[in-house]
C-alpha cells in the first residue's frame, strides 16, 4: 500500500471517527475474543529504570524477510512505560512447562524479579528468563495507537532458537479463557 | 547458560552490524515461531468484485473500549488485494469443529466460494459463514506496513456472539507447526 493509501484511510476513519460510530460493548467484544486462544509470550525489556516483564497473548509474526514481529501493550500494564521507551526488547515465546513464569508476568502487584536465580541480562542488557528455549531479541520499529494499547512492530536481530528435537518435544504453551493448556498429541485433530 | 547452549544463538557484534545483515534469517524467523501457537479465524470481505475469504491465525484484540482488534496479511495472499481496499470486513474465530472452514481460507487454487450452501451475506454486503458460532462485522480504521506484510487495525461495529453455553462446549481452533489443535479439558494443565 502506498503512503497516498495510507493516508486516505487515516482521513476516513479517525478513531474519533469510529467511536461515534458506535459499535460492539466492551462487554460483547470481551466476550468474542474470550473464546479466541492465543500462544504466551514473556516480554522482558530495561530502558534504563529497570527490568520489567509482561506475559502478552497478543505476538505474531508479520514477514519473514525482514524478520518482523508484532505485539499489543494495554496502557493499563505497569509494564507499558518501560516498553513504549524501549529501543529494544526480548520476546519468550513460551513452552507448557514454562507455565510458571506465564503467571509470573501476569500476576499484578509483585517484583516479578525478585527470584534472581532464573534472570540475567544480555550482555547487550535487556533482562531475560534463560530456562526459555525460544526467545528473540528485536529492535522496536514503529508503534501504532489502537484505542487504550499500542501495537508494537519490532525487528528480530538475534535469538535463541530450541534444539529441533527438543522444540518436536516441547509442547507450546496456549491461554484461552483463564485456562491455560499445552498442545499435543491429544490435543491435535488434523495437520494441514 | 551452558556452552552447548551458546551454540544455539544468533550473535552478532552490534546491533548496526545486525541491521546491517537484516537481523535473523527468514529460516531461522519461521523456526522460531513455528512453535508458537494462535487461534485460528477466518476473515472475509468484498471490496466490490467478489467475495474473498482468508484463514489467519494472527487476530489479537488490542482494546475493548473502543473495541479494537488487529490482524496481519501477507502481500503474497490472494486475499490481500481485495482486504486492502476493503472499508469493512469479518472475521469469523472458529471453533474446532469448524476445521474445514480453516482449511478451506487456507487453501490455495480453488474457489473458496463454489459451495454456496454454506457462505451468505450481510445486509450490509459482506460475505460470511452462518456456521460460525462467533463473528464480528468491523470497519478498517487503520493499517501500519510491517515488511512485507500490512497489520490492519479494525473496529468491531456489530458481532454475532455464541449462547454462553455453546460457547462453554465449542474448543476453539488452534493452530501450531503445521497441525490443527482443539483445546478441551484434555490439554488443561492450570488457570490463572
Amino acid at each position: 500500500m502506498s503512503e497516498a493509501e495510507h493516508a486516505h484511510v487515516h482521513r476516513l476513519e479517525s478513531d474519533q471517527e469510529a467511536a461515534a460510530l458506535g459499535g460492539l460493548s466492551p462487554d460483547e467484544f470481551k466476550f468474542a475474543f474470550r473464546h479466541h486462544a492465543a500462544g504466551a509470550a514473556l516480554i522482558t525489556a530495561d530502558a534504563g529504570d529497570g527490568p520489567v516483564a509482561m506475559t502478552v497473548t497478543s505476538v505474531f509474526s508479520v514477514s519473514a524477510e525482514p524478520p518482523l514481529f508484532v505485539f499489543s501493550i494495554s496502557d493499563q500494564s505497569s509494564a507499558t512505560a518501560t516498553i513504549t521507551k524501549a529501543e529494544t526488547l526480548i520476546v519468550h515465546l513460551l513452552s507448557a512447562d514454562q507455565l510458571d513464569l506465564a503467571r509470573l508476568g501476569a500476576t499484578s502487584g509483585i517484583d516479578r524479579f525478585a527470584d534472581t536465580s532464573i534472570w540475567d541480562r544480555l550482555i547487550t542488557g535487556e533482562p531475560y528468563f534463560p530456562a526459555v528455549r525460544t526467545w528473540i531479541r528485536g529492535r522496536v520499529i514503529d508503534r501504532m495507537r489502537a484505542g487504550s494499547s499500542t501495537v508494537v512492530a519490532v525487528h528480530a536481530l538475534q535469538a535463541r532458537l530450541p534444539e529441533t528435537t527438543a522444540a518436536e518435544t516441547a509442547p507450546p504453551l496456549v491461554y484461552y479463557s483463564r485456562t491455560w493448556h499445552e498442545l499435543t498429541e491429544r490435543s491435535e485433530i488434523g495437520r494441514q
